[in-house]
C-alpha cells in the first residue's frame, strides 16, 4: 500500500535505484516446497540485461542475482524469499546539467513535486533498471506456472511501423532475436528500423504481446481484482507502458457484439470450449480456459540524443542535450518484464481461486488432520 | 484483498447483485468536516441509471441511495460511508434456459467454475449494475475533489463507427445527450447507427474519454502504485472495458521520442508547464500537472437477440436466444462510472501524497499539539 | 487499511454508528456453497443483544439482520456478503450537555481531536453497538469453521472479584446465564456484586476466555501475521478489551523454561500431541494442534451514574453526571463478540494455510482441469 | 498480506533466516527529506545485539547495517529503504537431532505441520534473529518520531520474580544495564537470578514496558485500526511474547468504573489533560494525549540445557538436550525490539491521522498549487 508493493496471497516488494550500490525484491507468500536456484532466476535476468546487441544500452550490468533467504537447500521454505542484485556500473560520473534539469518524458519533474528531493542518478527509483527486481521474482513465479503445466510467453508484436504478422511465427527468436520479435524478416527490418532512428539522434516505441495457455477457468476475483484489472494495473506499471488491452482490446469497441461475442462448444473430451477468443480468454474478469492474450503499448524512449526545450528544478529554460548512449527502443528488453508481470498476477489470481469454494476448504482440514 | 475492494488510504468495498434485494458499498477513511447529502450523490446516479433514452435498457430502477452511516447532521464524520441502494424491478420470471446455459460474452461460465454456484438473474454479481455502487462511492470522491480544484470529466469518445471529433465540443452535452457524446452531429449519427444496431438484434461498443484538471502535480507512488497504474486497474474493472490507454496512448507506442516527448517551459506566473500533452499527464507514473487524459475501450454488449450457438452447465450444446431488452451499447452509461473510477483513484492518490515528505509530517505534528 | 477493515484472505468491513439509521458489514472472499440462512446469524446475534437480563442496559434493539448479498437460494456464493441491522430504538433525545462534554473513559475526546466533529449520539462510532456488526460476520465464521470440526467457544471468566473455577464447569450456561459465566455458583455470586455496583453507581470489569479445538496445526503466518498476533489485534480492538494473554499468558512471564515448555508426545494413532498446553495451542505463531486458548480482559463500563469531573469541548470544567441505565458490566454481551472475532481470524488463518505448499498448488491445478 | 508485512500508509517487510547469507526489510512509504545515516540505525541494533553481557547467547554477531536504497546524500528519497544485515557466525555445524526433532516451546513442529520442509538450523525464520530486521526499521521510524517531539522508550521491567518499582528509576540503565532494567538494585538482583537459571540449565521471562510520550490526541482509527489493536498485534509478534497490556490492562478488568475512569481537566495553557491515566493513553482505540504505555509479558526462553521429552518428524520420541549457549532471558534484548515495534505502529497511525480532515486536504491542495 505504499507504492512498491503488488499482489495478494503473493506479495512482491520491490526496492533500489538505478546507480544505488543493489536493487532487488522481496517475494512473499510463495509457497514452499518448489526447488529453486540463482540459475532459474538468471535466464530470466539475462532476457533483460543491457549491453547484449546494437539496439539496447551499452551499459554492462551483469546483474547476478543472489538469494538470501526462503530457500534451504535448494528448495522453497515458504518464508520470504529476498533476491539481491548488485549494480557494478555505478561509476561516479558527471552528472551536469542532469542534476538540475526536468528530462523531457522522464519522471524527474513528478519526482521533485512529490518528494522535494530526487536521486538524479541515471533516474534513481524511476529508472527502467527497477525492472531486474521484477523479473527476478517473475521468474520464480514461473518455474511454479510451469509446474502447474501454465505457460506465460511475451514477444515483441511491434517496432515503430514494423508489425510481426498474425501466422507464421518462430516462437524461439523471442528468446534470441535482438529485438525479441518471433518473426525473422521482422526482426530484420526493425533492426534497420532503429539503426535509422539512432542516427538521427531519436528512438522509437513498440507493442509487446503476452500469452498465457494452460490456464483453468475461473481465475479472478470479481469486481476490482478482476483479472484483467490486475494484469493491466502490473503491466501499465512499467515504465514506458501508455495502454493495455486484453483480447481484440482496442479493435474490440469498433466490433458488433454479433462478430465479438465468442461462441461456446463441448470439445471431445468433454470440455467446454469456445470456438474463438475475441476475449482473450478474460470473460468479467475471469478466466474462460482459452489462451490469454494482452498487448502493452510502449512509448518510445524518452532519452534522445536531440537538444530539447526544458527548465532546471531552479525554474531556468535551457536547452538540454542527453549524453550517453541510450536503449533507442526499449521493447525487447521490456518483453520479459511484461511476461513476468504477468506471469505474478497470474499465479496470486491462482492462489486466490484455492479458497474459493466451502468444499475446498473442509476437505483440506480433513487432509490435514489425517497427514499431522 | 478479496476481489471487491478498491485503494489504499481510501478504501472502496462494494457489495450486491443484479437481483438480489440491494446493493451498495461502503467507503472507509473519506475525510471528516465535508458536507454531503444525498442528493449530491444522486445526481450521479442518475447520470447512470437506465430507462432514460432509446439506448438504453427499458429496465426501471429508480437508483435511490440512502447514506446509512459516516454522515452526522449534514457532515462527513471520518467513519465509513455506507450507501444503500435498494433494487426495485426484480420481480421474479421465467429464467428458462439462463439458469443453466452460459452466455456467450458473459461471465457465466467463468463464474460457474470457479465458485461452482452462480446466480444467474441478470448475471448476479457480474451485471453492470454493481457499478451503481461505484458511482455512489465516486460522487463523494467528486465533491471533495471539487473543492480541491480539481475537476474530473468524462464523456463518449465513439460509438461504433462514431467518433467525436477534437475540437468543436460542447461538454454540457456529454451530461445530457442520450450518448453521452459531447458534440450534437455525432449524437445523431451514433442514435442512428444504435437504431440499426438494435433492429438488426445486435450491439455496438466505443470509447470512453476522461480528463482530469487541476491536478497537482506530484501525485502517484513509484512503481505498483503509479497513478496510471491505478488508474488502468480500476477503468478495466468495468465489465466491458477491454482495453486503457493514457495520453497519445497506442498512438504513442508508433511514434519517435523526438515527436512523443513534451518540452517543458516556465509560464508567465513561474510554474512549470509542459508545451504538449502526449503523456497525457503522467510521466513515470505521477502527474505532471497538465490533464490527466484517459480512454476506456468497451466492447459491445454482449447481450444480442439474434441466437448464438453455447452450452450448458450440464455440457449440452444449444442455441440460445436472449429475450427482453438490454442495452444496445453501453458506453453512455458507462461514461460516469469511468469518471467515477477515476476520480476515487485520484484522491486515494492525492491523500496518499500528504504524508510523503519528512516536513509535512512535522508542521502536521507541530499544528496538532498547538490546537489541542 | 482505512480503519474499518479485518482480514486477509476473508474481509470484513464493518460500519454504523449507534444512532444512526443502522449498521452492517460486508464479508468478502467467503468460499461458496455454504448453507446460509438468516437465522444462523441470529443466534449469534441474540447471545449479544441488549435487554435480556438485569446485568444488560435497557435499550431495546431487535437487532434483526438482512442478508443484503452474497447468498443465492440459501447458498453462499463466494461473493461479498452484506449484512444489514436496522437501529430500531434511535429514537431523539435530549443529549443535554453529551454533546459538548468528553465523557470519562471514552473515545469522545479522541475523536474530537482526530476529526474535528463527531456523532455525539450514544458514542457513535465507537459504541460497543458496532460489535453486532462483528458478531453477525462471525456467526458466518463459525458456520464454516463447525463443518470443518473447529469449535470456537467463549464465555466469561471473571466479573469484578469473581473467577470461574478452573474445573466442574457447564459450557452450556456460557450460553444461557445473564453473567455468561459456566458456572452457576459464580453466576449468583457475579449477579450480587453487579447489583451491588449498580446501587453505587458504579461499575466492573472482568476477564473473557476463548478456547477453540479441533484446529489443525501449521495455521498462523511467520512473524506479523502470527496467529496470536491476528487474534491480539482482533480482540484488543473490541472497546473495552485493556489486555490480551494466550495460553498462561501473565503467569508465562513467571515461570521458568522447564514448568513453561510442553513435552511433544505420539498418542495412539500416531499424531504428535502435547502433554500440556502452557502455549495455549500456538507456538512461534504458529497453531500446534493443541486447544487454543485466549483471555481478554476487560475494563469497567465507563459510563457510570456517579457525578465525574471533566470538560466540554469549549475548553469548559464541568461536573458530569452521565443519566441512563448503561451496563454495569459489558463482560457478558461482549463474551460473543470476543468468541466471534477468534473465529474470524482462525478462518482466516485457515484459509490462508490452503496455499502454504507448491504441491497443494500443483494438486489444485490438476484437478480443476480435470474438473472443467 | 502474506505473513511478513506490518502496516497501511508505512509499510515494513521484513526477511531472512537464521543462519541463512542475511537478513534485513524494506520500510516502504517513509516520507523523503530527513536525514539518515547507518549510524543512526546501528545504535539500536547494537542496544539488540548477541554477545554483550552475561545474560546474552554468547553468538557473536557484529549486525552491521546496510542501507542499500532510498537514501540519496544522507537523506531519505520517500523511495523504499532497503536495509541488510550480513550473518557473519554462520558457521556449518553439526546439527545432530536437531535437524528432526521439535524442539519443547518452539515453532519447529508449526513449520513443519504447515510448510512440510523447515530451515532447522538456529529455528530458521522463526529464531529471534528475526528481529534484527525490525530494530533496522524501528530505528528509522524513532528518527522522524523524535524529530516530531515524540519519544517511545521501552525497559525491562520484570525479569522472573524480580520487578522494577514505579518509582526512583534511571532511564539511562535501561540503555546501558545487561538487564535493561533502569533500576541498579533490580538489576542486581536479577543478574543473581539468571545466574542461578543458568546453573540449573533452566531459563526465565519477564516483562517489558514501553512508554511514548509526545502523541497528539487522535492517532489511531476507530475499529479495527485502533492504536492499541495495532500496538497488540505488533508487539504479540515477537516470538516469545504471550500477553500485552495497554495502561493498567489487567489490573483494569479488576477495578471498578468509578476507579478506573480519567478524569479531564484543564491546564494553564488551555490543553485538555486527564488527572490520571489508568487507560495508558489509549480511550477507545485513539490517543488520548497522555503518555502511552504498553507491557509485553515475555515467556521463558525455551531453549534450556536440560534433557526434554519430545518427538521427530519421523515420529519417534525421544529425549532432547538442547547445546550451546542461549540467552538464559530474552528480555534484555527483546526490549529494544517492542521499543522498535511501538515507535513503528505510532509513526504509521501519525501519517494516517494527516489526512483525517477535508480541511487538511483542501489546505494541502492549495499549498502545493502554489509551490509548484
Amino acid at each position: 500500500m505504499a507504492g512498491s508493493e503488488l499482489g495478494s496471497r503473493l506479495r512482491l516488494t520491490t526496492w533500489g535505484e538505478s546507480h544505488g550500490p543493489a536493487l532487488g525484491c522481496v517475494l512473499d507468500g510463495f509457497p514452499a516446497g518448489m526447488a529453486l536456484s540463482e540459475e532459474d532466476i538468471q535466464v530470466y535476468l539475462d532476457r533483460r540485461r543491457p549491453g547484449r546487441s546494437p539496439v539496447t544500452t551499452a551499459r554492462k550490468e551483469a546483474d547476478r542475482v543472489e538469494i538470501l533467504s526462503g530457500v534451504f537447500e535448494g528448495v522453497t521454505t515458504g518464508t520470504p524469499i529476498s533476491l539481491l542484485i548488485r549494480n557494478t556500473d555505478q561509476r561516479s560520473r558527471d552528472y551536469g546539467n542532469l542534476k538540475e534539469a526536468f528530462r523531457p518524458g522522464h519522471a524527474d519533474y513528478g519526482y521533485e513535486a512529490r518528494y522535494g528531493i530526487r536521486d538524479y542518478r541515471g533516474g534513481g527509483r524511476s529508472s527502467g533498471r527497477e525492472t531486474a527486481a521484477r523479473v527476478a521474482a517473475g521468474a520464480v513465479c514461473q518455474k511454479l506456472l510451469s509446474e502447474c503445466g501454465i505457460s506465460v510467453r511475451a514477444f515483441a508484436r511491434a517496432i515503430g511501423p514494423v508489425w510481426v504478422p498474425e501466422e507464421g511465427l518462430d516462437p524461439s527468436l523471442a528468446l534470441t532475436a535482438p529485438t525479441a520479435m518471433p518473426h525473422a524478416e521482422s526482426n530484420e527490418r526493425a533492426l534497420a528500423f532503429l539503426k535509422e532512428c539512432r542516427e538521427r539522434g531519436d528512438s522509437a516505441g513498440g507493442v509487446i504481446e503476452c500469452r498465457a495457455s494452460g490456464l483453468p477457468a475461473g481465475l479472478g476475483d470479481p469486481v476490482f481484482d478482476k483479472l484483467d484489472a490486475g494484469l493491466a494495473r502490473a503491466v501499465m506499471s512499467i515504465g514506458a507502458v501508455k495502454a493495455v488491452e486484453i483480447g481484440d482490446g482496442i479493435r474490440a469497441s469498433g466490433a458488433l457484439g454479433s462478430e465479438n461475442n465468442d461462441a461456446f462448444y463441448m470439445d471431445e473430451e468433454g470440455h467446454v470450449r469456445k470456438r474463438t477468443n475475441h476475449a482473450g480468454g478474460i470473460l468479467g474478469g475471469i478466466s474462460d480456459g482459452s489462451d490469454l492474450v494482452l498487448r502493452a503499448y510502449v512509448k518510445p524512449t524518452p532519452s534522445i540524443s536531440q537538444p530539447q526545450d526544458t527548465v532546471t528544478s531552479g525554474g531556468e529554460e535551457i536547452s538540454l542535450t542527453i549524453r550517453g548512449r541510450h536503449d533507442p527502443v526499449i521493447v525487447p528488453r521490456a518483453v520479459v518484464v511484461a511476461e513476468c508481470m504477468c506471469a505474478f498476477v497470474i499465479l496470486d489470481a491462482l492462489l486466490s481461486s484455492m479458497t474459493a469454494r466451502a468444499s475446498y476448504v473442509k476437505d483440506f482440514c480433513k487432509r490435514k488432520r489425517e497427514d499431522l
